[in-house]
């Protein structure tokens, strides 16, 4: 554990650190809390028993953390289940391959789908096909995906999974396979959330692995005519209750100016949910925590764990709603969501006048290794509801080089995150955070 | 794939090539085998579907390369089948973890076991545990395998899986749970041969993952007293068929004597099996096929496709009561089941005389950047029922630093192959026993 030296030393120098304070930072609260949500809770879908698990183990630790106020704010939402899926070529060379549903998609005939394939090489080829090519097959989008730091090729292949199903019911397909929107070629099938058009046909929507979409595509070269049958057995409810747990550190002298910062508590329930978002978790509860225990800061900071981000921004939206009179009193939104990978830039979506600010803020993220972005910073997905509103918004931007190689799938758990990255994330979120809060700007101008 | 080129040109100086030869080497011949067996295929448990489909397999490839004998050999062999498996943490953490059930492990009752679970580090302290630490609840070894290039490590934590449930049922255990024996931090269960003691009551043996056996050893320290419940519905036949598979290029001047090279036919049910033993069985098959393309070699090389190598030697010991009394004309034998790494070491196990002859056949091997190794060579699980027979034989060892990452596991798959490692291998397998084959030393002196 070397690594944690310098952290350890920058942190000791650090102008927090300045002030008169007896008792040392928990570098390892964030990593502490993660481990504690994964272990005790693990999976949290949306709806589920590990949802209504999540909210309970949130509200009980952000009041053992000593937070100020502690609420929750209910929302109603979908709750889509799983179920056993099994996918077996027929002919001419049976064998299973791995796979997972798509979230939301509806399930198969109890017996099953029995169909020949026709293969694309991307959403954009299936969309160019006739009719006649694709009726009555299962359409198999076979899409590569390949790694980046800023996870940035996510936005290239995660179309067929979106879309992938109503454009293959438009040419009359009985089903949709993709290859798994990741970069692992680990034997896992990549979960995550598919839509549908009232105006076409639903029809099933999975994802196999990496290795299992190359085995099929294999399969198809030698035997063209292969014949798979798909059964699946998701259910869909309409109307489950979830939660927005929130936890407030109430400012000292401008209590009614929010610095909102922010991850979601859900998780699919493949995996335990570590990178997606335990990670996040752990992380926006622990800054807010340890800035109290530096003192009251001037501003209020406002710890959101959303519900029901991997839905479709559920819970987002029910805050925003409701929170709708006072947006104008949310200084600033961030969200941590995208693993546990150290935080190599820092960008903003700031007003002009708010600009020398920002580079205070970088000022004191350099030493962390921490490089300058860009003024048009996203924020996060839950947060990019209230960017979309006005807010102004930062990104502590994450190498998310390995992120899509565990996301989504049942690989997604806590030995998958490096204690020192998250250490060096929790100083980053502190001082950031501590900087804004202790701050009279107003980020708008 | 410019790694490949030092190969290609060590190939062409070598003395093989040096003979008046018009037919270039298809230097790929090992992977398209490789690449057909578990593509075509796939998993092909002993007694399964996918075996008998195995066997029809490599007799129509061998006859198909220009073998100039190939004949099966039929034995009785039991026949398992995994079934479904489930674990769930009832309380007070709800949640499944991820397993399977070890090759040749009994099911439960269908409701399955519920049991509290007392957790050991290791075999050993299993065995020194009293009774009332046992009765009634779960046994949870938690041994972990580190890695290394020859899988010595193998051994040290293969007894757990081994022998771990009579252990435990013997203290009146009623279940028994391992950490899977493997190096990876991927979330797959590794199966693997487990045994039982007619004096002794069988109890259900599962493996979770090694991220799940972290997991479950959280939980228990959170929660010692947590509750678990376990359902498998494994099955077993016991007089099922299968068949070891033979290929001969026939020996020109020497037709009796016998160069065995062999690899296993069977695999696990949860991969394809390409690197074990898929790996191998591309490399025999070449290695014979193309040394006869060069010219008819003096001793016969006889290529032994075992089956049921998984559950216990099966074939290779029907193989050695067959041809008990051939044995003494089984000049040498070898088999390639470690996967698909470069090979790094050359061992032999020959007599004194022989040495010298060692020696020669190193010489060809170094070039391929091989290094010499001991007399003590392995040759290799089913040639070792051989060699307890007195037959001599050589190890053409690989580098197995990444097999426990996949062996046993559903992650065994073609794409874990690297084409060049291949090639490597099969310009060594092609050197040794070419050099054998043309060879007039007895190997026992
Ligand atoms: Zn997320
Ligand atoms: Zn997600
Ligand atoms: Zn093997
Ligand atoms: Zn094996």
């Amino acid at each position: 554990m070397n690594s944690l030296k310098p952290l350890l030393l920058s942190l000791l120098l650090s102008p927090l650190l300045s002030q008169a304070n007896p008792k040392p930072l928990n570098e390892q609260l964030a990593y502490q809390l993660t481990e504690s949500l994964t272990t005790e809770v693990g999976p949290r879908l949306a709806g589920s028993p590990g949802d209504r698990a999540s909210v309970a183990w949130a509200t009980k630790n952000l009041q053992a953390l000593g937070f100020d106020k502690v609420w929750t704010e209910e929302f109603v939402t979908p709750y889509w289940q799983r179920g056993q899926a099994r996918l077996e070529i027929l002919s001419p060379y049976p064998q299973s391959l791995v796979l997972t549903a798509l979230g939301g998609s509806v399930g198969t005939p109890a017996n099953g789908i029995d169909a020949s394939i026709v293969m694309f090489d991307s959403l954009e080829a299936l969309i160019a096909a006739k009719p006649e090519q694709v009726k009555d097959k299962i359409v198999f989008i076979n899409k590569a995906m390949t790694k980046d730091k800023s996870g940035s090729q996510y936005g290239k292949v995660v179309g067929a999974r979106a879309k992938g199903a109503v454009e293959a019911a438009r040419l009359g397909a009985k089903a949709l396979i993709i290859r798994s929107v990741g970069t692992s070629s680990n034997r896992f099938a990549h979960t995550g959330k598919m839509t549908y058009d009232p105006a076409v046909p639903k029809i099933p929507a999975v994802a196999i692995s990496v290795p299992d979409a190359q085995q099929l595509a294999r399969v198809l070269t030698k035997a063209p005519e292969a014949k798979i049958k798909l059964q699946l057995d998701t259910q869909q409810t309409e109307d489950a209750v979830s939660h927005n747990v929130i936890g407030e550190i109430t400012g000292s002298e401008r209590p009614d100016e929010i610095v909102l910062i922010g991850a979601h508590l859900d998780s699919w329930d493949q995996g335990t949910g570590a990178l997606d978002d335990g990670a996040g978790v752990g992380l926006v509860m622990a800054t807010a925590a340890l800035i109290k225990q530096q003192g009251q800061p001037k501003r209020t900071i406002r710890v959101v764990l959303y519900g029901n981000e991997e839905g479709g921004l559920v819970g987002a939206r029910a805050y925003a709603a409701k929170h709708a009179k006072e947006l104008d009193k949310h200084v600033l939104a961030s969200e941590s969501d995208f693993g546990a990978g150290r935080i190599w830039q820092f960008s903003t979506k700031f007003g002009p006048k708010s600009l020398p600010f920002a580079a205070e803020i970088q000022r004191e993220l350099t030493p962390l290794q921490i490089q300058p972005g860009n003024n048009d910073a996203f924020g996060g997905p839950d947060v990019s509801v209230l960017k979309a509103l006005g807010v102004p918004v930062v990104s502590l931007e994450q190498d998310g080089s390995d992120y899509f190689d565990y996301h989504h799938t049942p690989n997604d758990t806590l030995d998958k995150i490096d204690p020192a990255a998250l250490q060096q994330n929790l100083q980053a979120w502190i001082r950031m955070t501590s900087k804004v809060a202790n701050s009279t700007i107003d980020f708008r101008k």
